[in-house]
C-alpha cells in the first residue's frame, strides 16, 4: 500500500492537492483540542464533486437529541438519540484578486504545500496561485484549536500580490448554514436528522466582530459561535447577514509583494458549559484577550503545550519511519480527541468527523484510557469522573432494564442516555460494566489515588457490580451463569457465557468486594456514607465474592480453548475460502443472522480476555486461544489487530505481532478500513501505544505489580516510551539485546523485569537489563 | 367474567348501545366475505369519545407499501412493509327528520335490538328514536357482505316516522377521507403510514350512483368504491361531492306510520384482480344486478351459501351455551375472514381490523388451514395455492439470507415480501418452511389430491426443505444442528436447535425426499420437469434423509423432557410469583432481553410439536413436556391455549383442557386478550375446531391413518362434528358412554378408533361404539 503523505518523522504533509483524496485528507488535517473538532477544509471553502468532503466543525459532547422511531416498538429500548452536531462553520475566509475569486480549483496552483506538524499543532498551507486571468499571488494560512483554552481556535490568512497591484478583498465568515450527513445503508455513520439542527436566536456583527446565537431544537441548548478579525494594512471594512451567514468583508489597495495578513480568532461557547447569560460575554472576552495577545502568542502558547506532551508521551521508534509517523499522529489525534472536563468523554472518531454520531462507548475504557493513565493521568482521571456523572442516568437505565438495583451503562451515550438502537450489538454488550469498573482498578493500581475511589469510584464500581447477581444466576450444576447478552465479538450475539464477559464480571465482583472490605475496615466512616448511598445490604459482598467464585467461564476439553460463549464451538466455521474480499466486512455484505450463525468473530474477544485478566491464563492457554480465534477473526472491527498483535507478541509470533501492530499503527494514515474520511478511529490509534508497551514490552499489571518481558521487532534498532506509575515517570528503551529502565522523575520505582524483580531510584536512576 | 351478549347458540345479539364497548362491538358485528371486511360500525356515523370506535372497511390482500425504515440498518433487513388499507367508507347512510340528524347517542333510544346471526350472515338493527325535539321514528338496518359475489355488499336501510308528517332527509354516502391508525407503543398494532394513503384520480356523481376512483401512492394499485341506492317512497333526489365524498341525497315528503326504505348495494374493484381499464364498468355492472335482483334475493343466497357451509362445518355442543356460542361465532368469522382466490390468504385479524397490518402469518398453515381442509377443502387449497403464488418471493428472500439454493417463506406478508421489521421475531422463524410444508403433509394425506401436488406442492416442498440443508450443519458430534433460529415461542429468540424446528425440520425432509422418491419411481415426466425447475441436483434427496436422520433433537436426561432448545433449561425460571398480573402480557411490560433470558414462554412450542408430530412421542413424554412447559407458559399468545387444550385432552387432564378450551372458545366474544377491538383472532378461532376435533375426540392424522379417541368433558351431554376425508364426509358424534360415527357422504372410509379399525360405507354407514 502506497502511503498517502512522505514518512515525516513528526508531521503529515502534502505538496499536491487532490480532490480524490480530499474527503480523507480532511480527516487527517483536522485539528481539535478535546472540545473544539474543525474538519482539515479550506478555508475558502471547496467546489469539488459532490461526496468528497465534509465541512463538519463540532464540539465534544454538545449534541442535539431526537426521537428513535423503530419500526418495531418493544418495551425500554432506547428511546431518544444525542448526535453530535456539525456547528457553524467559524472557519470560513474567502479572497478575491480584482474580482477573481480565489479556488484551488480554478486558475494554476504551484508551489503548494499543506503541513500539520505534531509539535506545533497548527496546520499550515501554502501555495502560490494564478487566476484564470493571470493575477499571480503568494497565498498562506496557519490554523489552530488551543490545547490552552478549549473554546478558542485561531486562523492567519495571508496573501502577497505577485504581480500586480490593485483592489483585494478579504472576507471572513461564520455560516450557521450546515448540516449534519444523513443516515444511509451503513450503519456506523449518520444520524436520522435531515436539515439544520440549529435555529437562529439572534446575531451580533459589529465592524470586526461577528456572533450567531443559536439553539438545539431538541437538547435545547445554546450555542454562541463568534469570531474577532484584524488585517494587517490599510483597508475598507464592512459586514453583512445572509440569513445563518455572517461576513466581515475586508477591501484592501492591495500593493504588489506586500503582504495582507487577516487574522481571525474563533470561539465556541454553550449553555452545556456555562449560564445562557454568559455565553455571549464570554465570547467577546476570550476573543478580546487572545486578540490582545496575537496570534504568534498562540502559536507559541500551543508548541509549549505539546512540548510537554511529547516529553512524556512520545514513543520512539528507530528502523521503521512509517510506524513512527503512525505512532505519533495517532497520539496527536489522541491529544486532539479527548474531552478533559469531566462532563465530556472521547468519541469513536473523536471530533473529526460524524462517524458513530459522536459517540462514546467501551473503547474509552478497555482501549484509550490505558494511553493517558500512564501519559496523562490528569486526563484519565477526568474521564472517570464522566462516568460519574452519568451514574445516575444508568441507575435509571438498570430500572428500565428490570433490575431492581444497579447501575447498568449505555453502550453509547453522549449525555448518559443509552442511545444505540439495534439492542442485540448495543444494550446486550452488558460488559460495560466490566469494562468501566476495570479502568478504574487499572486506575487506582496506578495512581493509588484513593480520593478518587472515596469520591466516585467506590459507588460506580458497586452499583455495577450489582447488575451481574441481577442478570446472572445459578445453573443447574450450581454455576453462575450470565445468559443473553453480548460480548465484544458483535458478529456473535445474545449469548449464554460468554467468555469475556463471564470472566470481567467475575473480576468485578471481586474487586466490588474488595473495596467495600477494604473500606469498611480502613475508612469507616466513608464506607458507611457510601453504602448508605447506595444503600448496600450488609450481605452483597459475600453475594458478590460468590457468584465470582462460582463463576461459569467456558472451557472445551477437547481444543482445550476457552470458548468464547456456551454455543459457540456447535456453530458452522465461516467459509472464508469461499467469500470474496469485497464481502469484508461482513456486516455491510449479510444479514446478521447469517453470521451470528456462524463461527466468525468481528473482532477479539476471548483473545481480548488473554490481556486484561493476563494473569488467569498459561502462556499454552494462550497461545491455543490465539491460533484457533485468529483462524476465525475478520478484524473487520478497527478495535481487533492492536490486541491481536499483544497476544501475538506475548506468545511468540513475532511476525505476525509486527503486522497486526502496523495495521493498527497506520490504520487512519493509509485508511485501511476505507472509511477514515467519516473520521479518525480513536481506540485503534490508542491501541497503537498498546500495542508498544503492552505488546513488544510486555507490559502487565497485575494486582498493581507492573510487568515487562520487552521484545525488539527485527525490523527496529530500537524503540523508547515513558510511564507514569505512582507519581513517578519511567522511560523504558528497548534495544538489541538489552532494556534500559531510567526514571525520570519520582523517587523509587518497582517493577519486575522477565519475573525479576527492578527497583529504580531518584539517586540510582537507571537500570540495564539484558 | 360476564358475557357480552346473551347466550344464543346461532347468533350474537345486543339490547342496548354502549360507547364503552363501541370499539369491541364493531369487530364483533364485523361482516366479511374473505374479500370485503366491513366493521360493524353504525350507517349514520358515530360522534362517541375518542378511542371507542374505528371505523374500518378492508379488502383482504389490498395493500399500500411503505419504506422499513430502521434506527440502526443492516444488510437484507425487510425492507418494505405491506399493510392493508382503510378504504373509503362506502356504508354511509345518515338520516335528518326534518332538519334533526338521527344520532343513536342524541335524543332517545327505545326497542334497541342489534343481532348477527350465523345463518343468515345478515347484520340488522332495529330501533325507535325519539329526536331531541319529540320526533318518533322506527329505524331498521339490515346489511349483507355478500358470500356469493365478493365484491358486493348490500345495506337496507329504512325509517317509519311514527308522530309526525314532514320532511325526510336521507343520504347515502362514500367517504374517501378515511386512514389507517398509527403505530404507537404496542407493536402489534398500527402502520407508518399516517394520513390518507389513497390518493384521487375521480369520481363519478349521476343520479343514484356513485364512483369514487382512487389509487395507493407506493402499490400503484386502483380501486374503485361504488354504491348504487334507490329509495321506495317518491322523493326528490340530488347528489353532491365534497372533495373525497360522494353523496346521494334523497328529499322525501314523509308520511305517519309509511316506512321509507333506503337499499344501497356497494361494491370494491381493485387492480389487483382485474385491468385498471375494467374497473368502472365491472362496478356498474355489479351493483345494477344486483339491484336488478333485489336485496332480497341476496338475502336467500346468503343464508343458502351458510345452510350449506354449516351443513358441513357446525360444530354442535349441547350442555354449554357459552361455548356452543363461541364455537359457532368463530368459525363463522373464520369463513368471512379467509381468501379463497389463491392470490390472498387469511390475515391474523381477518378482515375486522388492522392489528397486524393484514398480514399473513403461519397461522395459517398450523392453526387455520386444519378447519378448512376437514370442513371447505377446496378453500384448503386455495390457501396452497396463495403459497405457490409467493414462490418467486420466497426463492429471492432466501438468495437476500445468503442461501445459494432454496427458497424462504417470509415470517409476515401480503403479497410475498418479507414484512417483519423485527427479525429476531420475524425472519428468524425460519420455520415457517416447515409448517408449510406439513400443510401441504396434512392437504394430500386428507384428499390425495396428485395435481395439486405435481402443479404447486412438489415444488414448494422441495425448495423449502433445501433451506434446513443450507442453514444447518453438522457439529463436532455428527448431529445435524440448526443454529441462531427463533422457534414459535417469541419469548425466546435466536437459539440453538429450537425443538420444534428440528423436529419439523426433520419431518419436512423426509417428506421432501419422499416426494422425490415416489415422483421419481410414479411419475418420472413430471418428476423430470420439476427436478429441471428446482435444478435438482441427484443426491440432495440423499442429503435430506442424511440430515433428517442425523437431527438433533435436544432432550434432557434429567428431567427427561425435550428442551426447547439447546440453552432453554440452563436459563432462570421467571419468577412468576413476584409479576403482578397487570404486568402481563410480558412483551408490553419487559424489554425484549429481559425476557429472552429467562425460562418463560409466550405459547406452545414443545408442546406443540407434540400434537403436530403426535406419533413420535410416548404419553409418558407428553405428559412431562406438558407439565414441564405449562409452568412457564404465559399464553400471552392467543396461539397458546388451544393447544395446550388439546395436549390437556391427550394426557388426561380433563378440567385444563376444557379450561384452556374455554378460554379459546371465547378469546374474541369475551375480549379475554383485552385487544378483539383491534380485530379478531383468526387463529384461536380455527384452534377451537381444533380443540373439539383433535382435543375432545382425539383426532390425529399419522402418515394419512386417521385416529379418534374422544373423550366427552363432564360438562356436556353430546358433540358433533363433520370431517372431509378422501371425498368423504364423516360424522363425528361424541355422547356419554358412546362414539357415533356416520358416513354423511362418500363410498367407504376407514379410520381407527382407540386403536382399533373402523370402516363405515355408504351401505352401512352408521357405528356406534363405546
Amino acid at each position: 500500500m502506497p502511503h498517502t503523505y512522505p514518512l515525516d518523522a513528526w508531521c503529515i504533509r502534502e505538496t499536491s492537492f487532490d480532490t480524490a483524496s480530499n474527503f480523507l485528507d480532511e480527516t487527517l488535517f483536522a485539528l481539535g483540542n478535546g472540545y473544539i473538532g474543525l474538519r482539515g477544509t479550506l478555508e475558502e471553502g471547496y467546489g469539488g464533486p459532490a461526496g468528497t468532503s465534509l465541512d463538519g466543525s463540532y464540539l465534544n459532547g454538545f449534541y442535539e437529541s431526537e426521537p428513535i422511531t423503530y419500526p418495531e416498538a418493544a418495551f425500554a429500548l432506547a428511546k431518544t438519540n444525542q448526535f453530535m452536531l456539525n456547528v457553524p462553520n467559524a472557519k470560513g475566509v474567502s479572497l478575491w484578486l480584482e474580482g477573481e475569486r480565489f479556488d484551488m480549483l480554478a486558475g494554476q496552483v504551484e508551489n503548494y504545500e499543506r503541513k500539520l506538524d505534531f509539535r506545533t499543532g497548527v496546520l499550515e498551507r501554502s501555495l502560490v496561485w494564478t487566476s484564470p486571468q493571470g493575477r499571480r499571488a503568494a497565498i498562506r494560512s496557519r490554523r489552530l484549536v488551543s490545547f490552552a483554552n478549549k473554546h478558542l481556535f485561531a486562523i492567519e490568512f495571508a496573501v502577497t500580490p505577485l504581480n500586480f497591484s490593485g483592489k483585494v478583498e478579504v472576507l471572513s465568515s461564520i455560516d450557521g448554514a450546515v448540516k449534519n450527513q444523513e443516515a444511509g445503508d451503513d450503519p456506523r455513520v449518520g444520524s436520522a436528522v435531515s436539515g439544520p439542527a440549529l435555529h437562529l436566536l439572534g446575531a451580533d456583527l459589529e465592524p470586526h466582530y461577528s456572533a450567531l446565537l443559536q439553539r438545539t431544537l431538541n437538547s435545547g441548548f445554546m450555542l454562541v459561535s463568534a469570531a474577532l478579525t484584524e488585517v494587517s494594512v490599510p483597508h475598507e471594512q464592512g459586514a453583512a447577514q445572509d440569513g445563518l451567514r455572517l461576513e466581515q468583508i475586508y477591501m484592501v489597495p492591495a500593493q504588489q509583494d506586500v503582504e495582507i495578513r487577516l487574522t481571525k480568532f474563533g470561539s465556541y461557547y454553550s449553555s452545556r458549559d456555562y449560564a445562557e447569560s454568559e455565553l455571549a460575554a464570554r465570547s467577546r472576552q476570550t476573543l478580546q484577550a487572545a486578540q490582545a495577545a496575537g496570534f504568534e502568542a498562540l502559536v507559541a502558547e500551543q508548541a509549549a503545550y505539546l512540548a510537554d506532551f511529547w516529553a512524556q508521551a512520545d514513543v520512539e521508534i528507530a528502523g521503521d519511519d512509517a510506524l513512527q509517523q503512525g505512532i505519533r499522529f495517532n497520539q496527536f489525534h489522541l491529544l486532539q480527541s479527548v474531552g478533559r472536563d469531566g462532563r465530556t468523554n472521547i468519541s469513536a472518531k473523536g471530533v473529526t468527523g460524524e462517524g458513530y454520531e459522536g459517540h462514546y462507548f467501551w473503547d474509552t475504557e478497555i482501549y484509550i484510557f490505558p494511553f493517558f493513565l500512564y501519559n496523562k493521568p490528569e486526563i484519565a482521571r477526568k474521564l472517570l469522573e464522566y462516568r460519574y456523572a452519568g451514574l445516575p442516568f444508568a441507575r435509571e437505565r438498570a430500572r428500565q432494564m428490570s433490575h431492581a438495583k444497579g447501575a447498568l451503562y449505555p453502550w453509547r451515550t453522549i449525555a448518559g442516555e443509552e442511545c444505540s438502537a439495534y439492542f442485540p450489538a448495543g444494550t446486550a454488550q452488558y460488559h460495560i460494566n466490566a469494562d468501566i469498573a476495570y479502568s478504574i482498578k487499572l486506575y487506582m493500581e496506578a495512581t493509588g489515588d484513593e480520593s478518587y475511589l472515596l469520591q466516585y469510584g467506590a459507588e460506580i464500581v458497586m452499583e455495577t457490580a450489582r447488575i451481574w447477581t441481577g442478570i446472572g444466576s445459578y445453573n443447574r450444576e450450581g454455576r453462575f451463569v450470565i445468559n443473553e447478552v453480548t460480548g465484544p465479538d458483535e458478529y456473535t450475539a445474545l449469548v449464554n457465557n460468554n467468555y469475556y464477559t463471564n470472566a470481567m464480571a467475575q473480576m468485578h465482583l471481586n474487586f466490588a468486594a474488595s473495596i467495600a472490605e477494604h473500606l469498611a475496615a480502613q475508612q469507616p466512616e466513608a464506607f458507611a456514607r457510601i453504602a448508605a448511598a447506595v444503600q448496600l445490604n450488609a450481605n452483597e459482598p459475600a453475594e458478590w465474592r460468590r457468584a465470582a467464585q462460582l463463576m461459569l467461564l467456558p472451557y472445551d476439553e477437547t481444543l482445550k480453548i476457552h470458548e468464547q460463549d456456551d454455543s459457540f464451538l456447535s456453530r458452522k466455521v465461516w467459509d472464508f475460502a469461499n467469500t470474496p474480499k469485497e464481502n469484508y466486512p461482513l456486516l455491510l455484505n449479510y444479514h446478521p443472522m447469517v453470521i451470528y450463525r456462524h463461527q466468525v468473530c468481528k473482532q477479539a474477544d476471548v483473545v481480548l480476555a488473554l490481556l486484561l485478566l493476563s494473569d488467569q491464563f498459561t502462556l499454552e492457554d494462550k497461545k491455543r486461544d490465539f491460533d484457533y480465534y485468529e483462524a476465525v477473526t475478520t478484524h473487520d472491527s478497527s478495535l481487533s489487530s492492536c490486541i491481536f498483535s499483544i497476544i501475538a507478541s506475548e506468545v511468540g509470533y513475532h511476525d505476525k505481532a509486527y503486522e497486526y501492530f502496523m495495521e493498527t499503527a497506520r490504520l487512519d494514515l493509509d485508511d485501511t478500513h476505507g472509511n477514515t474520511h467519516y473520521g479518525v478511529h480513536t481506540a485503534a490509534m490508542a491501541g497503537t501505544w498498546m500495542g508498544v508497551a503492552y505488546g513488544f514490552a510486555g507490559m502487565r499489571v497485575v494486582e498493581g505489580e507492573v510487568r515487562f518481558a520487552p521484545t525488539l521487532p527485527a525490523q527496529w534498532q530500537h524503540y523508547q516510551f515513558r510511564i507514569h506509575l505512582h507519581g513517578c515517570l519511567l522511560q523504558v528503551r528497548v534495544s538489541a539485546g538489552k532494556t534500559e529502565y531510567k526514571l525520570l522523575h519520582g523517587d523509587v520505582l518497582a517493577f519486575t523485569h522477565r519475573g525479576d524483580r527492578v527497583e529504580v531510584t531518584a539517586s540510582s536512576p537507571v537500570k540495564e537489563l539484558p
